[in-house]
């Protein structure tokens, strides 16, 4: 490949994100500068919060400007260096941009971080259970919702990225886990494989009265990642005390008007709600990562990805979760390990 | 007196409370049978919480059944003993309900707390800055707000029974005080009788212009007495981390539908709202009411109340609350000190 394709932002979407929202920008190949290295995409990673940087609304980063490529995670290897720690070859992974190529320099914000090399796990598995999503459920889970072996764990977009990790988790501290996803299949994969204890379809009629049997005892902890509908019916399921680890409603994110939910709820059950990002928790993310590639190595923590192909398709495919028809972690793959190593030239 | 009046819930209010939600009842004044004493009330106590206790709606406590005497806090003498430990005389306070005279039942639900005797108090404070209000303002502000020396407190309805304690906290810890109230004269006692740094009148044109103008760091801890569009107006000027004391919200008591916020900003700005109910603390009552004796006997916390005479009249008093006619603690004065002691035939 002799360009270098990038998605600007062209308008902020209204409502479902649009591909005409997007320039795609061809140039040439960046080269590596002095203290510079250049590294080709693998995978690009897809998470509702880039819906939120697409917007101007006050946000926990600055938004996209309009013109500027599109924030987002990725994985990427060395193809060119100046950088002596970061050799050809070397895999990286941080905010590589909706781009094939992303230029890395030393000591300033386009600095990407070097994955641990050596271990038996894929790369894809760095951008989800052991990436920056299972991060998010482990200190969201552990550190704010505090759960207790026995205590009722629930968690909506079970399926998801995050839920996913999530429930595995509360289930490895002892709890009872019940998921919420969309659908009998993601449902079944929740409990036959990932060992919930009980799975909810919420698009099956009946659903809300499928949670309040599959929670005997009450619900201790929600992991929020929907809002809505399923946060009001969760949040009504609350046992006094409860708290609630919100991390993300997506089911609000194409809307314009601010979230709400229930202040009521959080009174009369002395509930304590609290906002999350994960980046609050950088410091200790080599303790994360070290658990998290512990439980997954000893086969405990288990990944999945959906993978689309050809940055290309990224802008459609993000809507992918919005409309939840993805499963583990939604991943773009960008280039074909194969192929980036031949054309490393060396 | 030789009758004992009782107000007893007929209805569940819709909207505005109103005297014909309640039938007043007149009976013998009880007597103490063995482990008993009577108490005649001299000061009832109204509280925002009341008007929760009289819907079915799910609460903290269980609400008043339709036929029983209104629950409400209060103060009264022992008039008649047959307990020990609470002669003839002694000043008791706790949950009293409705009514002319209490009866006390040791081992009980129907027990009330003796008064510490000997502190040049007034009787009255004891409902106020040293009783439940005042409790709620230490525990709620202290254990869940955690206010650091200069940080910004905000806090709602500061012209209240509550709010006013909060502020004085606060302030007394160190913070910024920011307090927001209806009318000028409210302002006026905050700022240049208690303390604050700064009130705001939220029935002037552009308060919100006005609170911001009153934070110009931020706010770190709203202690939110009222909900709605004052708290929507707080939260948004809320910073990074900040802090949500969910003590009340009397401004959607009177509505029907749930009570909802801004579940987006404690999103973006990762904030922790805390449902809060003073009760949770009540193995530490002591430990609150001792420390605020001695900020109240040092001059470091003033209490003050609005007393409107005649138990006939707490159904109609009870909507200063609502109306915000009140400043300080909201007291109906049912019987008179020196009237009282006069009947004890002693």
């Amino acid at each position: 490949m002799t360009t270098n394709r990038q998605f600007r932002l062209k308008a902020r979407p209204v409502g479902r994100i649009k591909p005409t929202d997007f320039e795609l920008v061809e140039g040439p190949v960046p080269t590596a500068g002095p203290g510079q290295a250049v590294a080709r995409l693998l995978y690009l990673s897809l998470d509702p919060t880039n819906r939120i940087w697409m917007t101007d609304m006050e946000q926990y980063m600055p938004p996209v400007q309009l013109g500027e490529v599109m924030r987002g995670g990725g994985i990427a290897r060395v193809v060119e260096s100046q950088l002596p720690e970061y050799p050809v070859g070397t895999l990286v992974t941080g905010l590589t941009g909706w781009q094939d190529y992303v230029v890395l320099d030393a000591g300033s914000s386009a600095m990407l971080q070097a994955l641990p090399p050596g271990l038996p796990v894929p790369p894809q598995a760095f951008m989800g259970a052991l990436g920056v999503t299972g991060l998010t459920a482990y200190f969201g889970l552990l550190e704010l919702g505090q759960p207790q072996p026995g205590e009722t764990v629930v968690v909506s977009a079970a399926a998801g990225a995050t839920g996913s990790v999530v429930g595995q988790i509360a289930r490895i501290k002892g709890c009872r886990v019940v998921g919420i996803a969309g659908g009998a299949e993601k449902c079944r994969w929740l409990t036959a494989d990932l060992g919930f204890d009980a799975a909810v379809d919420y698009k099956a009629p009946g659903w809300q009265a499928a949670l309040r049997a599959a929670c005997p005892k009450g619900i201790d902890v929600n992991f929020e990642n929907v809002g809505g509908e399923i946060m009001d019916e969760v949040m009504s399921g609350m046992n006094l005390g409860g708290r609630v680890v919100l991390c993300g409603m997506i089911s609000g994110y194409n809307d314009s008007a601010p979230m709400r939910g229930r202040f009521d709820l959080i009174l009369m059950k002395r509930l304590r709600v609290q906002g999350f990002i994960v980046i609050d928790f950088m410091p200790r993310f080599a303790e994360g990562v070290m658990q998290l590639a512990q439980w997954y190595l000893s086969g405990e923590l288990k990944h999945r990805d959906t993978v689309v192909d050809g940055l290309e398709n990224a802008p459609t495919a993000i809507n992918m979760l919005f409309d939840g028809s993805n499963v583990g972690k939604l991943l773009v793959k960008v280039s074909d390990e194969q192929g980036t190593s031949d054309e490393q030239g060396t």
